[in-house]
């Protein structure tokens, strides 16, 4: 009943704070024999990392270099758990003293306190955004298996600030810091960011994830259907505060003939239902969108309480994102690779590694 | 890994097609001596009983009559599985027969038949709406306990068709058949169904709920937090296809200072968040939406396939619902209650009858 | 964390007080197109029907009728929740009324008590042997899947009241009371019986169940190893006191020399490990073995309080079994089942379903 | 499905093989505020440590160092994962290279292979005892809870080869090399052992747990027993082959009068329940007792099968233990507090902290 692990066949368990020594993940249920390196899972955590466009981020370094533990033999995984760790290098939690009696708006401090009577201030602890390396760099693992299946799983950014994306260039997404696959709108975005910057606020978003060459058949009705445990699996994620699957909020207005996927012996005519049918993936793309609100971080004075429940002002100083959008982003892809990474194992049990086996 | 299990602490399985003998659930979990009789679980599910306004609705009359089977000794649970069960009456399975080799579009037909290789073609058999019945009825004892502890979770249609609900009249919710929190549109919205229906096409809404009394510290960070239970809870909803809490969709397009919800010694002075900051409940009210589809069965002529691949073309008979919101407007409100119930025991364990002992 | 259900692929959940309406069992994650029916569940109902022998049991009735509410469509498992229900017939709790303020040695009279707080007194409830009537249809359901591997599950009777079978010829099995591989020793137990009934006494015995056909490779290292759940399974039997599994409490006085099983390309040359290596089945023959206490209810008198804490005597009347052994084999046998089932589909997925179609 | 986790509401999840750069656990679920540091987790891994007495152990010195990586805060546990690790500090491998393509009879070679399809050679990989160190370092952090409540956790050894200890003075364990609780036994361990080991072969013995204090009403029924869950912990140390609960396996020989455990107002008269009726704990001394093997590596020769299933023989050299009992009994003790911590937080929630609170 405690809350830090995810998934059932391929489950995972997160543990660290933000000023800690290390964080890192526990993977239980990888199939042997799938090809892992480090530099692979790497390769993940580096899209993530802060301060490369220099426009939106703190200036903070975290080389979130990764180490496997166990679970991988002479390149391949051995079916046994994979743990997987990530140093804090860079943990001056002394830059937090000033936040220690005080709880900060739209953040975890309060409702930590209030469950645990108990206040680790430094930097968000538990409920930091750093919390979400070790999802991307279980994801990576989860993308290991999914390159067997030839599923692909693409996040990107396609609202910031209120400007919002009208194409979808999947092919730009990684040649632009937001992650925004609309060439027109990066300069919009970028303008927007600098400007709420300048004014010590901040933004959020909409981040759209889509998943390709997922077979028909996977989710688990009636409670555990993929599109459910698609949402579970996004509004984990610190700032989101919805979440759609294909067609999602519009759906509500449409008409019955709008919204129903006509069939034809080539497919789907349409993918209102985002690729989801009564909780079951039908063999189209898989969409999931995932609303983000602005970073809780702001110089603005807000109104506040102490630890002891008088009234105070605060203004979080330091300098922060201001939009969580661009490291939001891979984590999105991480979770809904975890999640069809677990329904794949789920269906197939780990004999998915005996079929790979049989194909080649 | 089979999905029809909901909760942790209280946990519910469901179990039973739309045309089978019966339907049930058994309710794993439940303190013991909360006081429970058939009658408290009987009016919850009367609420949802199709026909009662004529408007909107099929006239296959549901009984839907509950018995406890077990659990319930003398007026009060016994902390062990409660067991209760739902009789099928009306459930003439042979008006299904045409639909025996042919898929409909937006239903879960074809996906059962990818996952599970075979076709129960009566009425949709698991992924019927019908199934909720159990899920209501398990909702109805959650809210025994929710009633020890003064927690209330009330759930309304906010949108229909198009039409929007402006107001948040409570007390007016149960004086209409929709559900409406806005006396200003029932009219507008009965006219909408009216419209749809006679066309032979359908609509969707948007249900709103929201939870009071609910205690600070409830969630389990990082992935079980409560307001991920509870986006899985209300997308594992048939026909949603986007959850929303708080601010929601909204929150990606403010700022920061005008997101965060300041904090007073009296209270937070807004409520963006929806009761939930960093996964755990903040002690102000719960507030999650629903974004639900039309009904996938409208009798406009759609292209589907066959059994056998072949295209086809589909006219799905019978005086079907326009919307399925007045039904789901009780399954919300189970869910929700549902999540709440099972995070209470999450955090309070079994002593939280001890506790109600202690109390007199 | 309620306790109600085994399993994780194939996951049961069992319902129902000895005295109640009814009782029953939810079956989830059963694969799709396995032949069921009732009278295949029935049959191994019937095998631990007591009233038999009419040598060692109580003369109540109980005809145990099994009904299928859900999940089986035109002879088949659909893949969705399978619910079987057995109303009670004879449930005279009047029986009970004496003991409603005493607590029986032996029973969970008082632990349920200590526990709950509220007290059910009419035979045991929930913690009566009644309750594995449930478990044992749900081994049938089990069974059905394991035919189509060939795996077959035996349990017989290897000790009753010391009177301990040598031979192990299984053909004899169901052929006899007491369901012991020993023609040599069912009258020596015959008249242990007698001889322990006559003085108002009872005994125990020793059951022992063997699995033949189980493919290596089954089993979860390192807590959810296949002996591990076995023990489980089968200490979760109420009147069981010790599980060994091969050469049991034996191994812990041989060489190592002794112990190891020597493999040869034909297989290993003995079985001390019971069929299982480091927790996952070798291929060979898995052997487990159950000590059950002597029942707890006796005509002697006995020592014991009352539900206030004072010192009181008790005499169990009625017409009770001298032993349960001969109840106890078919849910020793149902337990084993229900492990391997569910390990085989914590391997192979649902797609089991899809291999067995492969196969024609 | 996989199965690296236990517990529920105090889960673990351990991970690391025995010749990897590292092992360790992670522990979600601790409750917060409760006093912790590497010192106390260290006392029971030294406790654990190989080459103390010189007698019966391998040369190979581990030394074992645990370091807390997350969730414990200035001296106390915050609510969030502790991570534990430890790193293998002497960990050729290369002396198993000739093991690389036989299996060890006894050994898990052949399952691990069988179920994966790959090999680790390198010292049993997953399945070596080395594992088990996880367990104990996780089995402090529980101590650390029961230590709260007054509970207590003892284990010892009570055979060794063959040599029965007849007295319990738990005072004189920790007096001993082999943690027997008598002291006219040692001599006769300690030559048998001798014995053993000069010939090459080895032995196992039986360990005995015993739980002081726990409160009457834990265990979940019917399948989560106290005594199905301490089977199944104990089951899972990799060389146990029996486990009983208190008269354990001599209850099959009783006759109810004698077995019965009558109750005054003082408690019961006799513990043949070993402090469990009906699967929940009724306020009397837990008792225990795991069967274990003897080791498996025996420096004579036996017949076994290469990776191509070939016929051939080995021989285990190297300076095995004669007997895995020393290192069992903290395992044991380990294993014990883990299922009466997550009984209790299952019981309790974690508003066990709270009463803590309450209580000064």
């Amino acid at each position: 009943m405690p809350g830090n692990s995810f998934g059932q066949s391929f489950k995972i368990t997160t543990w660290g704070e933000s000023h800690g020594p290390a964080l890192g993940v526990v993977i239980d249920g990888c199939p042997p024999r799938i090809p892992l390196n480090e530099s692979y899972i790497q390769d993940a955590l580096d899209k993530r990392r802060p301060g490369k466009g220099g426009v939106a981020e703190t200036t903070r370094k975290e080389p979130d270099k990764v180490h496997i533990l166990s679970g991988v033999f002479e390149g391949f995984t051995t079916g046994t758990p994979i743990s997987l760790i990530i140093y804090n290098k860079d943990a001056k939690s002394s830059a937090y003293d000033s936040l220690k009696d005080v709880f900060r708006p739209g953040h975890g401090d309060l409702t930590y306190y209030e469950k645990y009577g108990i206040r680790d201030h430094r930097g968000g602890g538990r409920a930091s955004g750093r919390e979400t390396a070790a999802r991307v760099a279980a994801g990576a693992v989860a993308q290991a298996i999914l390159d067997k299946f030839g599923i692909e799983v693409i996040s990107y950014t396609v609202a910031l600030g209120g400007v919002v994306a009208q194409k979808r260039e999947l092919s730009f997404i990684d040649q632009n810091y937001f992650f925004a696959p609309d060439p027109d709108v990066v300069d919009k975005m970028e303008q927007r960011v600098k400007e709420v910057r300048s004014s010590g606020d901040s933004i959020g978003g909409v981040v759209e994830t889509i998943a390709k060459g997922v077979p028909a058949g996977l989710g688990e009705p009636v409670f555990d259907k993929l599109d459910a445990e698609l949402a579970k699996a996004i509004m984990s994620i610190g700032a989101v505060k919805a979440v759609e699957i294909g067609a999602g909020v519009k759906a509500s207005s449409m008409l019955g003939s709008e919204h129903n996927d006509e069939i034809t012996p080539d497919g789907f005519l349409s993918n209102n239902a985002g690729g989801i049918l009564a909780g079951i993936s039908n063999g189209d793309d898989i969409v999931v969108r995932a609303h983000v609100k602005p970073i809780a971080s702001i110089s603005k004075e807000q109104k506040t309480i102490d630890i002891e429940g008088r009234a105070t002002t605060i203004t979080v100083g330091g300098r922060h994102d201001a939009s969580a959008i661009p490291r939001i982003v891979p984590v999105c892809q991480a979770m809904v690779r975890l999640v069809i990474v677990d329904h794949l194992l789920r269906q197939f049990g780990q004999v998915i590694d005996w079929r790979l086996r049989d194909r080649g």
